[in-house]
């Protein structure tokens, strides 16, 4: 079970526009420059960031990304289920009620105890990512760095 | 990210072999047509299970397999892990140290605040699978369903 090498990227580059000064934009093309990955890949991750409401994309020879909302509204789940989907990690296919030691419908009123502590599990990962905002990632970044990206990811206006 | 269709498999398979009576062992063509899944491909998870030290197996017309050890000592994560591997979801490739932004190595003395979050929410993931066993699940089953188990999965000695 792995998530797309691209969760790095998003994670990232979404951090990075969080650290621009209000207005300020930057491309796919800077964004893929600046962490040394491809940059169409990067840019068809960055355009499900825009559908998933997490980032605002215009596009142009001006156009760029930035935050759809503020840093402390943006959590690390919606942008990890952004490029890889909100689906369940365990499917119940409720086999219990499958070939010859099927479980009477009676039997199968509650959910599958199994079924029931898999997606517990699941609720424990997303309430953790939950948790967690771009603004706290930001506020725990190294001092100097906020300023480097700025300076490093600034466009002419 | 999913896990493998089987895992819901051997979790029930798993605890159908917890509901036999002590030394009573069950093939992979029994549990197999328990379930009604595919033998060969059921047959290698539960070889797999056993790598894991959760089953123990014994070949031939006779063999079989039961729990390696007792119930309340195999968690639902030792399960899971034998047919997924234990590898990380998130894979953390330093790419704050790439590109035209890369950090300096004195800004990278600390693990990157990014994979550590999501380090974080996969541990909540395998701490919540490692606090249920298998004789939880066995002891939270309907009532009349552990005796049906035996009955249908007993073989003659």
């Amino acid at each position: 079970m792995k998530l797309p090498e691209s969760t790095e990227w998003v994670l990232h580059a979404t951090t990075a526009l969080a650290q621009l000064d209000q207005g300020v934009t930057a491309s796919a093309a800077q964004l893929a420059e600046h962490y040394g990955v491809p940059v169409a890949y990067l840019a068809k991750q960055l355009q499900a960031l825009v559908r998933a409401g997490v980032l605002s994309g215009t596009t142009g020879p001006r156009g760029g990304f930035r935050l759809a909302r503020p840093a402390d509204q943006i959590t690390l789940l919606q942008i990890v289920e952004a490029v890889d989907g909100g689906a369940p990690f365990y499917t119940c296919n409720e086999i219990r009620q499958s070939g010859r030691g099927a479980s009477p419908p009676e039997q199968c009123r509650q959910a599958c105890g199994l079924a029931v502590r898999m997606a517990a599990a699941e609720a424990a990962w997303r309430d953790s990512l939950r948790a967690v905002t771009v603004a706290d990632v930001v506020a725990s970044l190294p001092a100097g760095l906020p300023d480097r990206t700025r300076a490093l990811l600034a466009r002419p206006r």
